[in-house]
């Protein structure tokens, strides 16, 4: 352990700095003010910040090594609140590398998905692959796997007792995002006990809350959660603030708030429960857009002063999750920082872990390994499949069947719709123009034949597209015109230990190997991501088209059996409002 | 322990409220806004709160009590987040009673008095007399015992080992003021050593840091001390907040810095570090003035906006001390809360704990009792005393000598002065006027004679005054115009076990017994607080006068040997700046 004697040695000017960050802005987050000044860095910690006044700084540091800060804003490292690594579709320590690329010193992670597909084992490997990384990663453990029991077949299940169980690993910092939260205003046993767990434990119960207002919301935060990530409107969030929850605000990849936010600023300038995350960003988006440091530029961008907007993305975070010594630039605080040279665009230039400068001009200059190797285990566990097992089978033999379908809207949402087929020997040979076959395979080793539908809207003009990455359970989902092209794709993703691929009249148009978990791979971003744009490109010269979203999440949400109104997963068609099955053929004449 | 069953069903309407607060003025410490509420509270906690909107609530709740609120606020708990019990003079069930009464539910002693007296045990007496009270009493382990070390007599000494242990304690959440500042900065073996203690075990090291500024400031910092409460400019405040340090408003009977913090709120209204606390209030004062309501008060009459003094009051504390579920009314937080009928005067009205009424139109309505009983033992150890031992020796036999004196100046430090003096037979025999005899003796089993020197413009025209209530080391001082009323009045605080008493030609005049280490009574504020006042009458007869100070404290500061410019302690004259001794007889002739 550190003792502090050479970082208040060099405070009070009796040693060098190690580092003197010269003549930069910096960003203050507990006066919402910036101002020229001198930091002065000694071991992993801020000694020293000298302010200037009248051209001066009130007082001077040496440092052994000396950075020209003029021009550049200097930024504490940003606190990511709540954040699924699995999204990212690398590994821990690669998602680190990311982050620390943009600025992110700090994420608390949700391991929701891997816990859905290897249970406590994937949850535990987050949690080891995540430490020592110069991105301090801490953990809320996932409160909802399976998503939505009874409606789908996840990896694994986790009762109060299990979470409690992980509540105890190193880095454990809460419960995630509690999404039932009917089961928890209703308090049933499943959902009090685990926010029980956490409360007894004194850890944080995260919330996922979206469009409750009034008394459920005050139920919700009577019952001990009090964080929300969700908020839909301006009107929402103010609600929110009012009653203490904590807001992050949210931009990832498929939501974007920051401009809600800003609304909800201008009523509420001196709220103080607000912080950031980002949830879900897809590597490609990374790549193209940033992290925590996109989310900051929008809500600069939408109106919020920049020292508020980066006081929510650091030091917020900070005193929500108890890092009393992070989040800020100030003496005896650990020196996770960055240099930006604009606010307004917010690309980050050179980032300080520990004193240390870890990226340069953009660019990660150390090695960032996680001191496990990832995960070597295929956790594809499938039926024996043939290509019969991908068509559509009646027990009419010949004749006509009205079949119930998922409708995609240009929203991402789905709609339920009906189509008449016909049938010959049994099942049905053909699928008008815009309808595909869409499959889903328990891979968790449920041992049961797909299940298969009808989907129209998803754009896939021929060939077929599977995936593993299918929230929450993450079963195989295998799209396509033609049985015999889907039984490839589904073999591919076997092999490999899932991912997504592309196959069309029996040859691989693209492949993404995620072999850890069927949801990860051990690569950089800056290698995942033109594979992802280049997996894009061929999904959509087959004819994939799904509004904004990238054609890699194309049908990662189909599976989702809590967004309305239609959905499917291994075990039928789930009609959303209702939480019930319904029939895949309706009836027949 | 309380499962959230009902107080969740309470806010989903499935339950009736215990209480609901209706029509309330509600004073919202995260947005900092005042609108219409009805507060539902079940069990001990706020369960829900409605709104108005258009003149009625968004939801309605129904209580089995029904409180009005129309025309009054409803403000959290108040939350102390620095205070001596022992400069109340009463024992921490009276304290909490007195806080109760005005407010505020959550207090962090230091009980540095004590510590000074009887060690750990006065500490762990505290503790234990503190816990299960209404007002929530959190306590910070002494730093300072002794508080100058070799310039006094203590009653005890504790190092980084000695605080170490008492960490461990319930209810502990730090180490108090860190006066030593020098110490820190330098990292003297025993500063540093406590320092890290407290980071160690991840408690909180609080500081004190008065006129300290500039690279010192940043050093205190860097050290792992981030509070203040001894800011005497709004330059000093700002800098203080522009660095990191957790700033304490504080209004106490000595010292009244809410005009300051005001005037630096201007300057950053947005800094989000500022917190409250009173430090020291008098029996009277706080009688006459109050306490944390007082400080709110002030800062409100200042132009700081009422929210924000009242979060700073509030919530800002309960996240300095990690209290997740205090500082706020809010929905599961714990109902500790006011009515209050003007923010101008911050007089309160009711005060609720946990739910239950406690304190109705100002008057408390429960007992208050600690669950242990005052500490039965005296802690006067002092030696054998006789006249001679107050009078004045001289190694001289006959003929003069300059003696060093102490004056006091109107605004309560003192000046270093001499005298010209005759001696007859060994000793001297009159002083002229303005000048008394001023003795300190050890109380704490040191066996050795009382000190005794010279005092000019204590304004004590005739008699003797004795006290035990002596900063920090609470020695015996007497001072007065002759040794044999000086005798007397030591002879009786001997008896009581301390306190303080005024004796004129052999008669007592007025004496107020402090049993409980010669520093508190077991009496509530409102039987001790008159007995001051008389107390306070009778000195003022007797010719005692001490600026703005209260009479009942015109000698506890003459002890204090950090204070300039010379102090007096049972070893001797101290020169304070220079700290070291001083001869009372400079030299003869």
């Amino acid at each position: 352990m550190h003792t502090r004697k050479h970082i208040v040695a060099a405070a009070r000017g009796d040693e060098r700095m190690d580092t003197v960050i010269r003549k930069t802005q910096l960003v203050n987050v507990f006066t919402a003010e910036i101002y020229t000044a001198d930091i002065g860095i000694k071991e992993d910690r801020f000694s020293a910040i000298a302010r200037y006044e009248n051209g001066k700084p009130l007082f001077n540091m040496e440092g052994d090594a000396e950075v020209d800060g003029t021009g550049k804003y200097a930024v504490p490292g940003f606190i990511d609140c709540h954040v699924h690594i699995e999204s990212t579709m690398v590994t821990p320590d690669m998602f680190a590398r990311a982050l620390l690329q943009r600025g992110t010193t700090t994420a608390v992670i949700d391991p929701h998905e891997i816990g859905n597909v290897m249970g406590a084992e994937g949850v535990e490997y987050m949690i080891n692959a995540s430490r020592n990384l110069p991105v301090q990663i801490l953990t809320t453990i996932p409160s909802s796997v399976p998503a939505v029991p009874g409606m789908e077949t996840a990896g694994a299940s986790f009762g109060p007792d299990d979470i409690d169980s992980l509540l105890d690993m190193p880095g454990v910092v809460g419960i995630a995002e509690l999404m039932d939260y009917i089961g928890v205003i209703k308090q049933s046993d499943r959902m009090a006990g685990i926010v029980q767990k956490g409360l007894n434990k004194g850890v944080l119960n995260e919330g996922h809350l979206p469009r409750v207002t009034g008394r459920d919301l005050h139920a919700y935060l009577a019952a001990g959660v009090n964080s929300d990530h969700e908020s839909r409107t301006p009107d929402e969030i103010i609600e929110k603030l009012r009653a203490g929850m904590l807001i992050y605000i949210r931009e990832s990849s498929v939501s974007q708030f920051a401009d809600i936010a800003a609304k909800a600023w201008e009523v509420v300038p001196h709220a103080s429960n607000i912080a950031m995350c980002t949830d879900d960003v897809e590597p490609n988006d990374m790549q193209n857009n940033g992290q925590m440091n996109r989310v900051i530029q929008r809500c600069i961008e939408e109106g919020i002063p920049a020292p508020l907007a980066i006081r929510y993305a650091s030091l917020n975070g900070a005193i929500r999750y108890s890092l009393s010594d992070r989040g800020a630039i100030a003496p005896g605080y650990i020196a996770d920082f960055s240099l930006v040279n604009s606010l307004e665009t917010m690309q980050i230039d050179d980032v300080f872990i520990q004193g240390d400068l870890m990226v340069k001009e953009g660019e990660v200059v150390v090695d960032i390994e996680s001191s496990i190797p990832p995960l070597d285990k295929n956790t594809m566990r499938l039926p024996e499949l043939t290509e019969e097992d991908f068509q559509i089978h009646s027990s009419v033999k010949d004749g006509m069947v009205t079949v119930n379908t998922m409708e995609m809207t240009d929203i991402g949402t789905t709609q339920k719709g009906t189509l008449e087929l016909k049938v010959t020997e049994g099942h049905i040979e053909t699928l008008p123009n815009d309808y595909v076959l869409v499959s889903v395979t328990g891979r968790h080793g449920q041992n049961r034949k797909p299940f298969v539908g009808v989907l129209r809207n998803a754009g896939l003009k021929k060939g077929a597209y599977a995936t593993t990455v299918a929230h929450d359970s993450h079963n195989l989902v295998v799209a396509g015109t033609n049985a015999r092209d889907m039984l490839l794709a589904a073999k591919r993703l076997e092999q490999s230990g899932g991912g997504l691929c592309l196959v069309e009249d029996g040859d691989v148009k693209a492949q993404i190997n995620l072999p850890i978990a069927g949801l990860m791979a051990a690569e950089p971003i800056e290698e995942l991501a033109p594979k992802i744009e280049r997996f894009n490109e061929a999904a959509k010269s087959m004819g994939v088209q799904v509004g904004r979203r990238s054609p890699s999440m194309a049908l990662s949400s189909l599976t989702l059996s809590v967004i309305p109104e239609i959905r499917i997963t291994d075990l039928g068609l789930v009609d959303v409002t209702k939480q019930a099955f319904i029939p895949l053929i309706d009836s027949s004449y």
